[in-house]
């Protein structure tokens, strides 16, 4: 078995405006304020259970040059794969599984986010180093199931089935983003998990589900592997472009029976808006999130983000669950409770024409 | 009678940080939005009613450029003149008169803030026009009296007495900062007007009313004065430096019988902190008040100030009852109710060694 890492790295992210630009989105920010970004911990995680070269990461032609940059010496420009379109995860794996079947035939995948948090990248490592394990020995897709912290209604969950031994199970069904009371239930039975969207597969057990269960993905790796390998980008393009704009969840994961759940212990976030940096910044004594320049007087539950360069400060004044972003170029200030909605202020500007800012 | 204004210009505004800063204080601020500074708004107004030349700026020597700068060629260099020390109103006021006793002997003087907010200057030039008559004919110090339009705590009454004709009243009493219940008795007597630190009077009646009422303060003008004719400026910073530390208010006017009250019908308002805003800048429908380049959704009693350069745009999502203010180098954020705590925060650099944005 070859281990092998898809990154998926096309997201736009504008629910973290205005850090996240068109051209910088999520996994192109020093979210944690380390000043490395997300695609560059995602790589690092996946470095330490396989090599560089058998990294790919596939994002958008508008942002491969800028990923290029910053993977730059790690990972080789060739890995660095334009989409010809958006076609959400399922695109986006089909379009690597026939990359990778033009490279190694024995290939087993890890599909990853470019844009999570994950906390304890040791654990991580090991979950995902015995999910190839398990992904080649038993033939079956492994998800990653988060233990779940709160009744969190912005997450799909899995439901455990019958155990498989080492944290491995059956998956009994995958459930839609609940509502609260849902979330509460699932978040008290002990036997649902937050789907992080993380798979390992064996290439040849993805290729053959694919086929038998999502046939307009299956039917297109034939024909994108000829594209790839004869460097076509018109039949490219057109191959890609002809597929279904769905998950990879929703295409494959829900129906097929090849399926497995790693019950993950590690901390993981999917960054989903501001309210995330609470979560994982470790909050002070009055809850309050500060990154860089920042001065907090009487404030509790609030998240000041300043990040713009160190000459600049940002000052809180007896503030209650508040969220305050500094950019070089815009200010964002809104309740925790709304940061789902800042992407209102990003249609707002494109709206009216205030282009410069997005 | 040649009628003559002292601008007191030497305030230090730690109120509206971060637009006012040690070497930008609230009278250099362009608080308006119209790009003007209040102290040239206070100078226009004194034009309508007197010439330049008579009109006399008294700051700290810290300021004394800067306002010369702001204020040429309008106002000439000489007549922009540096305290040798903080010595409050009574101090300021007490220069200004040995130094117009210097040029002119027959003066009428307006004393005059320069970091006040006036609503409708003509209507305050046929005020101060009427104050100059009025103090020249009956020999009295006539101070401005406005009508309250809330029961503002943060000010100083006065009680109407015995009308005097033409909105000119006799003072019955001068009234500290009242609390609250006082505030709304004040209010709904009808009697009372806030005391707006604006007054106007003959120089021969100033001076004998300190020498009488103020003895340090009388007995310091003589040797001022001459310090002035002999530009003897250790004389002068010793003399003026053993002056106390006392508002004109304090000193004279709550002590000498001979003052008046004209019962003002301009809108006033003494730019206390960053609530002023809300008041004089027009609120849109929802509350808010918006300067430069600002993007407000779903905000209501927010003030949203701008006042960095129009490549930066500050953004309010779900806001209520809050103020932002930007600028180049610092960001404040914090609820309209604690806006007069911003002070807080000048402290907390000082005491922080964070000199650099003070």
């Amino acid at each position: 078995m070859n281990r092998y890492a898809i990154i998926m790295a096309g997201g736009s992210g504008e629910r973290f405006f205005p850090l996240s630009r068109q051209q910088r989105p999520k996994q192109l920010l020093p979210l944690l304020g380390n000043g490395k970004t997300l695609i560059e911990h995602a790589v690092e995680r996946c470095l330490q259970v396989l090599p560089a070269e058998h990294i790919l990461i596939i994002t958008s032609a508008s942002l491969q040059q800028a990923i290029a940059d910053v993977l730059h010496p790690q990972i080789p420009p060739s890995n660095i794969i334009a989409e010809p379109a958006k076609r959400n995860t399922a695109g986006c794996l089909t379009l690597g599984a026939a990359l990778i079947s033009t490279r190694d035939q024995n290939a087993t995948v890890a599909a990853l986010p470019a844009d999570h948090y994950i906390g304890d990248t040791d654990r991580f490592a090991a979950a995902l180093s015995a999910a190839f394990d398990v992904a080649q020995s038993h033939g079956l897709i492994v998800t990653f199931g988060i233990q779940p912290t709160r009744p969190e209604t912005g997450y799909g969950y899995i439901e455990l089935g019958e155990p498989l031994g080492e944290g491995f199970y059956r998956v009994r069904s995958f459930r839609e983003k609940p509502d609260r009371a849902t979330a509460e239930e699932f978040l008290a039975s002990g036997s649902f998990r937050w789907n992080s969207g993380m798979f390992v597969y064996r290439l040849d057990i993805f290729t053959a589900q694919l086929a038998e269960h999502a046939p307009p993905f299956g039917s297109a790796l034939a024909p994108l592997r000829q594209a790839l390998e004869r460097g076509d980008h018109d039949a490219l393009s057109r191959c890609f472009g002809d597929l279904p704009n769905v998950s990879i969840d929703y295409a494959l994961m829900e129906r097929t029976p090849a399926i497995a759940v790693f019950a993950a212990t590690f901390d993981w976030d999917d960054l989903g808006s501001w309210d995330a940096l609470a979560r994982i910044a470790h909050p002070d004594m009055q809850g309050n999130v500060r990154i860089g320049t920042t001065v907090a007087l009487d404030c509790t539950g609030t998240t000041l983000a300043n990040y713009a360069d160190s000459s600049r400060l940002l000052c809180g004044l007896g503030l209650e669950n508040l969220v305050a972003v500094v950019t070089d170029d815009v200010i964002l200030v809104c309740p925790q409770d709304r940061v789902q909605h800042v992407r209102q202020i990003v249609e707002y500007l494109r709206s009216h024409g205030m282009d410069r800012w997005l």
